[in-house]
């Protein structure tokens, strides 16, 4: 097959040219002397990533998923309560390990398309007048539906309530790519992976933990040693790992936090919003829905978009991948068939995109489904055209691309 | 600058991961016992790309003007008389070539949109009853202006006039991207590079030589050394080369021809085809006029556009490559500032193509170029969306991409 | 610094060309139709090294700490009884791992420098008449010390006892390198990371599980999820996974067990065996003495190396990484400062591991340790030079290396 | 065949990382408005590779061969005379190069194992009273034997004959490894080709040209077109080149002088001379002898070494090259059979030399040659342990390696 494969699932995202270099290259000594020079400078410069002056991050061979899990484990005790909402897959699948690990979830059901459920949060904490819940999960971008949730309301809610409980958030799909402000949010535990907005390959869980997470992981009870906190504490403060860890995408994440700060983290999600806000305008051209039921909860990296009725989204993707190397995300559980995704996060530009809307409508033309062609195309261009210089900054441009 | 540079110039083109692969390689003993084993299978498969059985391939450390170079100084004496046309930079320049080597050129202007003037040749051959004429020149493809010429019908006006002379053809942008015929065309110097249909980095001049041709060599007086047919083809017997070849552009080459042979080469001349045409609908649409006078001279590898009267075609590719991370080719000599070019050769695929044509209208209608935006994209989408399943293959994927 | 860095750590060790031109790649939807037709293939390949027909393969995102868990997590139960050997660091930390994870072991303390006192388990397998030992644990090849363990007697131990508690093997630093036999041995799990024998960076846990083992995974009550064999097993049947998997270090296993299948496991082991000798000769005549106490304990993949006393093994080290950019193994816990480590597993072949001994012996008399420079070299030369042809089997190349 | 290929010819070399790196990209458009930024930092760096003020550097897609004919066409006419010597395989050729151009060759035989007979340039020079001599010919280091000249002590020919001839230097095989002073010796051409102290594959001819032999270059008569100084120099000025430049092996080249100025030209030059002079004492070791036959003649890029009479060189090359993955260079021309080469030059250390030479002392054993083991090594062991510490600097090791 011809050309390269467009790549426009909501992770794993494209790996820029740099990241690619900064990882192909021998192994190493992860004992050597000098590895800590590279690894301290890491941790530091992570903490910018997730907006965090006194949180400690960790980096963990795993995949996203797995951060979930190093979330919990390290701070709970069984059958400590959990606050959680389900509003999608992702959602979904963290209250299910919270259960498997022997936690006691209060999983409030939120339509999928719309975000965390905050007002019924807030009446939940402030109910808990005897403080059993011990943690409050928020899915900040829900990659299922395209939907953005408020992670800043869910801690006024804490706050209103003086409730202690700890802020889980799971920011795999939106870390690096939309804001994140730990400090300032309150975030106890934050979650991401390495396969989005770092713009790598899968295989770093990374989280960043706040000094009150830090504290409550020495009384937590759940059994776990992989995952576990402490040991990376005692290792990583003089830059080592207690196990090997995965230097390969440890020097790809080097070169991925170099381009983000680079960029600016503020331009990295200037960027993400206007590339986010070109696709609606093409969903809207096609006169199709977003799975997200109003703007406040869009997500600015991956929109969920339903085909009209009678239509199967599954043919659609199908046939963008055979006949056309675009790669598209699938509806997913509940949305399995109505919907079609388009990740537009991480290493992206806007010729990139319109020749995955291109893409798009000729396989949503090819499967049957009415739609202009060009028309989303368009409607992104228009946008995209009109946008202030603000939100077009001169380029800056790597020596070697 | 986020993303990837879109590249749309008339070569260098996109190289294929297969092929990166390929060349990204610790170097390797040039005189190895076991290195002719790869070398002799490259030479014998590069005849297929040429379409000759009959013809000796060479391959030059150099650029495809250092092939330009190889054909005349080993087949030509001070001089010779050498029969050429000119309707375009590249045309102009071999003939320049030509002049600097010390040979005596019959130069036909042409208007720059048209291609070789077949009947003019014609009666130059006819009258030159003492066979003066050495060399007949043709630039199958010029770059410049997007100008395929008529290989072919050079060989029956040769044939026509029982003129001796050796058929030279500048393949450089069509040879591995559109039909060549070396045999069936009676071609004796056929050059090409590597940075063209053959999606390698610049680097190999390489010329496919009839025996004609050859027994011509023998004769020859132009002095001249690093180009050498004899000393090539002495060691090359062997699987060796007179001097240090560049191995990693030969691993390179061989995983370019066993992606062009895979694919199958009319398959990708098909494909040149048809992508091709999607962008000549684009033009149509935005309603700009092609440099090319006639569909009979239309390019499947290059288009160069003008843009209207009173617009500077350099500032939209400048824009285009500033703004959007597109490289356009510029217009050049005659053309400069009037025409802007869009190279669709190589490895390439619609949604890529689409990127492109969006991206071109976005920096057309920034610098203020009347254009519709999604216009040209709707056109090309068209057209494919239309195609005929045979000219849409289900698609041979590699196993790594 | 020039020249490259010489790595002869125990892991990680060299990737070969074509594991590093497998990996370096743009990232691929993990959902894709094509997707199981890689992964299926990679599975049922992943057995022939485990040597296993019967058993089921798991590809973790993880270190091999992470298939250690994995293992445990996935079979036992809180409170269960585990029978485990204690003879070096790795084999230390398993145990302390069972601890944390609330089980009860019965830690056997053997000399650094032995391997797993089979007597002493096979005793206490016979004691244990109620069969409350449900795990016996074995370090196949203890890293710290350079001692590897008689797999197939524990099996005949339990055997002979009728014990039907599973077997546990820890193939970390041997599988891919040393000879293991899954089935043969009756292994119900067996460990390894990518980094040692499979020639990949780090990143992912393998794990094989007997039919015995998935059956007692089903009643297992140890709370995990992100390591479930279950969600694993109920995907991976049809090529996909329950979370993101790490794509591209699957596609580098794929080139790595197609290098180890096409070289040959038997050849592969001889191979190690070969050079590890070699590396003993050396030792030997530096009249150093090897951590591991007796022939029936030599490891193939790796020598633990006695400094003699008075002279500091840590210093020696760093003399070759910093003077010779030669990456040795220190000396772990109770060896600090004692011993000096020398890793020949993976990728390697006689001239990379004779530059190693004669880099060894330049830091050691830079550091004032007594050694007869070359000496080492030479004893390892004549053992090779010796080695009889059945041993130096005619090499088979890759096309491109 | 497991491990890697050892790289000992006397070039191609061993391909930094971070070279390999800078290769390993997407194609650019070389008419790119920001290319020139990169170009003209590239020249002006080159010319501190070759100790240049005044001299203007020019990158032709080529070998060095090309380079040769570069220097040889823009700056003679048909006949003019030349003054030269063979002592050589490539002294050799480069006459012969001027004879096919149409050159008069003055050239004198010395010894294989001789380098530039200064005393006789001295007396022809002198005698040349009319100055019919236009070119000087000197080979810096002759890559078949191993043997240096003295560049300065022909410059003092000139001048103390106060001779106008034009100063030509083949430096492909010295320059970037040994010193190498083209303004101070008054040099007016120098070539170098990328695949030897430059570490970068075969593919460029770079040629550095005083002020004397450009204005040389505009009256000079030989045909060329390809290898023009003026089309160069024409759009160099700008950034820009004639045709399409090699831009992968440029973004490479570009690496590699960073690593040079990075480590300082001088720690390279005592590098190499350290490396040089270990491998020197490894073949007295041996008792065999150099081609050179005078230490002022020792290459310390190349060593020709003489196996005892009644042995086969190529045998021994053939061995190491097949069953110890170590490529030796084989003695050319007259040399073939008697001689075997270790390249020692680019990215080396001791390490990788060790390993070369006690490979190559196993392929002597193999092949019959008496040789004792490890007494090469031993020498060289012996010799870089008792180097001055000034010799054996703090290394500095790049962030990613």
């Amino acid at each position: 097959m011809s050309g390269r494969n467009a790549l426009f699932i909501p992770g794993p995202t494209n790996i820029p040219q740099a990241v690619r270099a900064a990882m192909d290259i021998p192994l190493e000594d992860q004992r050597a002397p000098d590895f800590p020079q590279f690894t301290l400078g890491l941790f530091r410069d992570l903490k910018k990533i997730f907006k965090t002056d006194t949180g400690q991050v960790f980096i963990f061979p795993s995949s996203g998923t797995g951060g979930w899990e190093a979330a919990l484990t390290n701070t709970l005790s069984p059958g400590d309560r959990v606050l959680a909402s389900r509003f999608g897959q992702f959602s979904h699948l963290w209250i299910e390990m919270c259960r498997r690990l022997g936690l006691e979830v209060d999983a409030i059901d939120a339509e999928w398309g719309e975000g965390v459920p905050v007002e019924t949060y807030a009446e939940r904490l402030k109910a808990d007048k005897q403080h059993r819940i011990k943690a409050v999960l928020v899915c900040h971008n829900e990659t299922a539906t395209g939907v953005a949730s408020d992670v800043a309301a869910v801690r006024h809610a804490l706050d209103a309530a003086s409730h202690p409980a700890l802020l889980y958030v799971d920011g795999v799909s939106s870390i690096a790519s939309v804001d994140f402000r730990m400090d300032e949010w309150g975030v106890d535990l934050a979650v991401t992976g390495s396969q989005k907005g770092l713009m790598l390959p899968t295989g770093l869980g990374i989280i960043a933990v706040s000094p009150k997470a830090l504290q409550a992981a020495a009384g937590a009870k759940l059994h776990h040693c992989y995952f576990d906190f402490a040991d990376m504490a005692r290792t990583n403060k003089d830059g080592y790992f207690p196990y090997t860890p995965a230097t390969t995408l440890m020097r790809g994440l080097r070169a991925s936090i170099d381009l983000l700060l680079a960029e600016g983290l503020d331009q990295v999600f200037a960027r993400h919003q206007r590339l986010a806000e070109g696709v609606r305008r093409a969903v809207a051209a096609w006169r199709f829905q977003l799975v997200a039921r109003h703007p406040r909860w869009y997500s600015d990296t991956v929109s969920a978009i339903y085909v009209p009725e009678g239509h199967d989204a599954n043919a659609v993707v199908r046939r963008a991948y055979e006949r056309y190397d675009l790669s598209l995300g699938v509806g997913l559980s509940k949305l399995a068939g109505r919907v079609f995704r388009i990740g537009h996060l991480g290493s992206l530009n806007e010729v990139m995109l319109l020749g995955a809307l291109a893409g798009a409508e000729l396989a949503l033309n090819d499967t049957g489904v009415p739609v202009a062609l060009g028309s989303g195309v368009a409607a992104a261009q228009e946008f995209w055209a009109a946008a202030k210089p603000a939100a077009m900054p001169a380029p800056k441009r790597a020596a070697v691309r």
